[in-house]
């Protein structure tokens, strides 16, 4: 059982899944997207990440960690190759196909395919976006930072093209992700909708 | 009124409040911690932060996204200064303190104080913990990369000490963040809590 303190030396002791499942945990709760890219052998590549963080609003800017294993590596190699990439938000409604993306297809396989997604794609822009999503965004990308100590990669990217379902945005900027359905995500496989608790005033002093 | 396909030029044209707002919110719902760390003039510095993200469990590292405003930047000079911080989960209980912390207080005020949250400290480990929080993590700065394309930081930090209240830690890892009362953001001011929907299998093909 953990509960309490517990050390670093500790924690390189626990059993791999075990680790993996519980500092997956720790940081919080996180967002879900769909990585769509521009894949020369199935078309349309497709996989689910949770490592989403905002940069910065002007210009608009936005980070992804890209892991070294062999799903994500698909996406990496994608987004090197074509410069860009989307971001699609993941609903109630089909959060279990967003989940299935994380399997290992073979290259030759969509994953929009392989679990009953549509992708949509605009013109001027290679990568696929993912139809039934209510909130996508088209990056660009502008560099890509190489994590030495654990060999991920840390994706820069500008957002160029936005869709936003009607209704969403409110006068002052706030999007509804709650009305549209959008949840988050608890370590590797615990999905959770939300609930409005409060709109806070710009804190002073 | 912002609804369907939005391009980044029209993006740049956006009223710069409103612009902060939708671009905050734009990347989904993100985790709500406390950065507190060792400040020579307060004492003990504390922030509100939604830019943690999961790097790695072996070794356990997080990254942290700061941004160079004011507020931002006393947790950044006292992280170069010593090394480590501390990230605290924030709770529906105590949100409003939490969010209380982003106001510009003088640097001779420490937040914990300001807003009434109480420092915790751990023996051979100079960042305060919030005693509030029912999960704590004792960071220590490994690397500290520059985001040149717009002057944020992105800091990456190694677990090295780990606080969970009783109870909080399944068998297989899972750490039931919703049953402690753990709560999500939406852009800059949007509190959630969050409701299980599901746990779902390893995905394969």
């Amino acid at each position: 059982m953990v509960e309490g303190w517990v050390t670093g030396d500790e924690i390189s002791k626990w059993e791999q899944r075990f680790r993996a499942a519980l500092i997956n945990s720790i940081t919080g709760f996180k967002p879900v997207n769909l990585i769509g890219t521009k894949d020369a052998s199935s078309g349309h590549n497709l996989a689910i990440m949770s490592s989403v963080v905002h940069l910065g609003a002007s210009p608009p800017l936005v980070g992804l960690v890209i892991r070294p294993d062999s799903v994500d590596r698909h996406s990496l190699r994608n987004i090197r190759a074509h410069g860009c990439y989307t971001i699609n938000h993941v609903t109630e409604s089909f959060y279990s196909k967003a989940h299935q993306t994380a399997a290992r297809y073979e290259d030759s396989v969509s994953e929009f395919d392989a679990v009953g997604l549509s992708p949509e794609l605009i013109e001027g822009f290679e990568a696929p976006f993912v139809a039934e999503s209510p909130v996508k965004l088209g990056m660009t990308l502008v560099e890509e930072v190489p994590i030495k100590h654990n060999g991920t990669h840390f994706i820069i990217g500008r957002i160029d093209h936005v869709f936003i379902d009607a209704g969403l945005v409110g006068e002052q900027g706030d999007l509804d992700l709650a009305g549209a359905g959008v949840i988050a995500l608890s370590g590797l496989d615990r999905y959770f909708s939300v609930n409005f608790l409060g709109k806070l005033p710009y804190a002073k002093p």
